[in-house]
């Protein structure tokens, strides 16, 4: 009998409707906010894939040489492809210039809860503004996009990469000594953080000021930032650091979105590349993000294109289902009001079809018996699907352009002519 | 610079949109026959992928092995992810089954008009019945689906294995032989063909047969059909598979399902599984199929599950593109009514996401100006990117609790008050 490959999942109707209802929400509130589609290809070359993500993802990455020798990878996010876009073919189009992408994603990594080798992410991106009301945009459509889709409690981690970096740059550090240090945040690794710090020259005063950092939280945004406000006095680009951060706060609170948040000014996220603010959402009863970005200025020049200032978001799929499964949020079936339409002859079978068809024109979900068996037989499985009404299609009916409507809820059926049978069924109660 | 990998490509918002139009059109007629969805994932262990499909798909699929040392590969379609399901997971569920998938697959094909190495399709299977009625179905969906999407003129290539099959079985030829014969049909190599019966010991009668059927070909579907019935009407069970034939395009006509039929008795699709009908759809200006299909009724078993009997279409989501282009099938687009909201002064940007916000929550589309740019130019910017209203929001409007809107294409701008400001736009001209 044949598997899965370790790590990939099937999903089966009620899990695939679940995911495709998050990816369709995902891609109507990129409409709402100006974002436009584009799809790029899940294999690309291996040089851009690892050109600028973190080693641990570049390690784990599927990666092979095609038929005509290529070295090629299966990508692990969206943000190396949509950056190649934004400096090749896309480089002249004005900005701001908003992008959305949804898709599969391939990590080979552990496979454990809420973490598959294939999952789905709906990425959102903005490219052109450094300003505060372009991250802040983020933010509100992230809260809206999880509002939306019927998610609640959920809060944001927050924090700025500035502040560390105003800290250590000033204190001499060069940029591989700073991404160790990041690193280490990023595992919580917090008491090595501070000793790579020291090792790699820091002031006791930076050490100082570090600690305290690590140790500034709160779920009080405002308070906490003016607390690390007066920590990191002494780093004029730390506190710059700080004052954008609270400016695009101030103005995701005063624009009358309703989120919580729990500012860590600690807080690292994995990926290298962001210059700014970063950010995760979470509910209370899960312990992985659902979602995760930030500001990353720098880049689009990386890859090769202008300086273009960038923020973003990836929402995980995958891990919005788990959350909207731990909430017990219910989607509407589509199945609402379904039909089914049996012939009691053979010969009827043509008009089975045509009246199948003049149903479905009509948007109802209609499924034809196909199996041949008798009607009571084909009663009985309309049933055990939770199948609204029966048509049911005889000769005798027929040769008065009328058919049997069975109401299977109620047991009911009833002689209808053919010319009213879509009415009944819309205007019945199922 | 960095590019896409030979044969991959990006799709930029156009062509995006209707690369999704085209998915999501394909979802809803999936469940308005009944089809559930279900999402496999895009690698799979290569012995799966491999063992049923035709050699010529199986050298060029993406294969190598994963960071565990799993030989894998990439799906170059759907089916054998289906069957492994049908023949697992799935095999207690009731039939009917009605199965839909949708997304990307893999073929490591010379790159050519229309033929990509990552393409799409919407894949309808149909589980557990052998009735003519089902056939009927997957035809019936493929012809709603493409008029649904707006095509014209297109047209079904039809055929039956059962002809063939039931003429060089009554002649002994082994599977092998009868495989070699098919190849060379789907080629079209008709000489080829008759000289590998011909060798393969088929006798004089069955060749002059072959040669006959090779030329039977007509738009007069049953015309043709009764021509073809004549010639194999010594070969018992090739006259049952006309019989088949005939039943199952009689029931699709008699549906009053519009359709153009070309029944070729000599056509062979390059999958060896087929059973019994297999068709292709085409439009006129287009020599490449936009989907095609069959009947499989042996394969279930071969990925080791119980006999089931199964029928089913492949749409070719981005040929069906390239059909609506030929065709100037226009879509709509969702950018019909949009609104940008600028501020006057950086102290209103608050304000500006907080009627974003509001105008969203009505269903439209509202981009935020985001690049600090002066009201001129921010209007500028709106004009060129086709936006409908400017809502432009400064302190001594706020004062009275309102804003200007202005009407972009009519160039007209007036004050509004907040609470109006949603219906002025929903009922504006625009």
């Amino acid at each position: 009998m044949f598997k899965t490959v370790r790590g990939m999942r099937d999903l089966l109707p009620v899990d695939a409707e679940r995911m495709r209802h998050v990816e369709e929400v995902s891609r109507d509130v990129s409409k709402l906010y100006g974002f436009e589609e584009i799809i790029t290809p899940v294999l690309e070359t291996y040089e851009l894939l690892a050109a600028k993500t973190s080693e641990e993802i570049r390690e784990r990455m599927y990666t092979f040489k095609d038929l005509g020798g290529r070295k090629v990878a299966m990508r692990p996010e969206f943000t190396a492809s949509v950056a190649r876009l934004v400096a090749s073919k896309l480089r002249n189009e004005p900005k701001p210039m908003r992008l959305f992408s949804v898709g599969s994603l391939y990590r080979y990594d552990e496979p454990q809860y809420g973490r598959f080798r294939e999952f789905w992410q709906a990425n959102y991106e903005l490219f052109g503004s450094s300003r505060p009301e372009a991250d802040a945009e983020i933010l509100i459509l992230t809260t809206d996009l999880l509002t939306r889709l019927g998610l609640q409690n959920f809060r944001f981690k927050v924090g700025h990469t500035g502040i560390l970096r105003g800290i250590l740059d000033q204190e001499g550090l060069d940029e591989a000594k700073q991404d160790r240090i990041r690193q280490l945040l990023d595992k919580k690794l917090w008491d090595d953080a501070l000793a790579a710090a020291r090792e790699a020259g820091a002031s006791q005063k930076c050490l100082t000021v570090l600690e305290n950092l690590l140790e500034a939280r709160s779920e009080d945004a405002f308070k906490v930032l003016e607390n690390v406000k007066e920590t990191v006095q002494d780093y004029e680009s730390a506190v710059a650091a700080v004052d954008n951060l609270w400016k695009i706060l101030e103005l995701v609170k005063d624009s009358g979105t309703k989120l919580e948040l729990m500012v860590e000014a600690g807080f690292a996220r994995g990926l290298e590349y962001y210059t700014g603010i970063i950010f995760e959402s979470y509910i209370p009863d899960l312990d992985i993000a659902l979602g995760g970005g930030g500001r990353y200025d720098k880049l689009i020049q990386l890859f090769g294109g202008e300086p273009i200032p960038a923020v973003g978001v990836a929402q995980g799929i995958d891990r919005i289902v788990l959350a909207l499964t731990k909430q017990n949020v219910s989607l509407k079936t589509a199945k609402e009001r379904s039909v089914v339409v049996i012939s009691v002859k053979e010969e009827s079978m043509a008009k089975v079809l045509e009246l199948s068809a003049m149903l479905r024109s009509s948007g109802l979900p209609v499924e034809v018996a196909v199996m041949g068996r008798s009607i009571s037989r084909a009663l009985t499985d309309a049933d055990r699907r939770g199948v609204s009404y029966a048509v049911i299609v005889g000769p005798k009916e027929l040769k008065e352009k009328k058919v049997v409507l069975k109401d299977m809820s109620k047991g009911e059926q009833w002689t209808v002519p053919i010319n009213n049978l879509t009415e009944e069924i819309l205007a019945g109660s199922n």
